[in-house]
């Protein structure tokens, strides 16, 4: 699965510009969007590999995960002023990784042992919890509490695949519908505006 | 010890109530209010168990945990407009899962080989650090830091244990002694008010 | 080596004096105080253990650093009034803490086979996320993100322990210099008041 790897580095580098693009907002140093640039981008991996023992974590096996987020750093913090015009592709490029993530993160909690539920949170914590961390590193409620179906289209791709791998579809098909889902959820989410219920008194 | 079992679930789902709880009074959305609940559930054991070593940690060996913190959530998801009539119960069920949570971690920490102070610094966390990673996510300093003999009470139930074992009190019962003074120093600080000394200039 | 031992155990106690600081300062409680001490002289190592699998981490392999990071935030506690007096020791032997942890940090990544950039991150990683999640628990946005060369002066030492161990350089030697390297830095930002560029709009 090539192809999967090539969404997971541009997908990477997607999570990568966000954090680091936070971390501009914020006018911190260099160093500071570097930091949220590699926590956006890796933290979510970072953490499911710790909960599932695969140590020491992927992007510190693959080194490369680390060198594409801080070139992505790098070039939101040297280029930031034209990145205006770069919001659009990279709303499509984020919405691309969270699907990539989740099924990632579901598949390697399958891998692992996991029961459903526990693979299924696998994925979700692989999408979200890199920007939580970055919500949380700049000080802010992590947005995934507060706003939109981001977490949900990975609750719902997560599910789905889990429940794809016991149906003859081949895994890499499963895999490819279930993160579709993730990406198109996301981009008609951020199209018409969706989001969850809410408590209220 | 299948006493210790059904307190630990019944803690769980006390300690997931208060983190949903927190949830939907700051507006979270279904999602956030369910990611509140788990992590106060099963984050401090989460961390007892990473830093201990043993790999998958509980909740993931044991799905029923999940199940209970996101059903307990889910409750006071759609519940919270009756839950003032809760407090006092849930304060109670709270402290049943300080003290149960203290003596689960401590032992743990002892029987994977830490020393006396390792081992009460993982019953004080067990019982501490998924509320302070919900305080965290909700954008507050912990309370622990800040308020009320909640950390001190698992700190003498801890400290009480490893002496216990210590003494030809049978595991079963020094466990039970040891919970049942975190509970009964936990519900006296509810009641008269305590605090713990502050620096002051 | 039992320099380094040394100069460790005298960076942990001015780590934790200043994690205790911080909270003395935010009014929090004693045990508010031990902990904030605890996580800023032993998180970031903890945090490196758990991710190149050195697990339990250090600090409950050897409870000593447990003892001293309590020592020093019990004399922060109870001396505080005194404590501006001890503002710049604190400072220099806080510099020595950085220098320390960052050259055991990325020997000890070098040593658990990762690249050279994990290993460097590794480095940095000891000696900085102590001190983030200090700020963090405080509800600050982490001063490595945003202020002074602190950060930096770990990247360049990481960096040069990595490169000076592929010359002929015996690896003691190696790491005094690197160390000296950071300390150096540390002394001269602080003398000087240096900072990293930051991205305007």
């Amino acid at each position: 699965m090539d192809l999967l790897l090539l969404l997971d580095l541009v997908g990477t580098a997607a999570f990568a510009a966000s954090g680091a693009w936070s971390g501009v907002k914020r006018e911190m140093d260099l160093f500071g969007v570097l930091v949220l640039g590699l926590v956006t981008a890796t933290g979510g991996g970072t953490l499911r590999d710790l909960l599932i023992g695969d140590i020491p974590p992927f992007c510190l096996q693959h080194e490369s995960y680390l060198y594409i987020s801080i070139a992505a750093a790098l070039a939101v913090f040297f280029g930031h002023r034209r990145l205006n015009r770069w919001q659009q592709p990279l709303q499509f490029f984020d919405a691309i990784g969270l699907g990539t993530f989740v099924i990632i993160g579901t598949g390697k909690g399958l891998t692992y042992g996991l029961g459903p539920l526990g693979a299924v949170m696998m994925g979700v914590m692989t999408a979200t919890a890199g920007g939580a961390l970055r919500d949380l590193l700049s000080g802010e409620v992590p947005l995934i509490l507060r706003k939109e179906i981001y977490a949900s289209a990975c609750l719902v791709g997560g599910a789905l695949l889990v429940t794809l791998r016991h149906t003859p579809l081949s895994p890499p098909l499963a895999a490819l519908v279930a993160a579709l889902t993730v990406i198109a959820i996301r981009l008609l989410a951020l199209r018409y505006d969706w989001s969850l219920p809410r408590a209220r008194s």
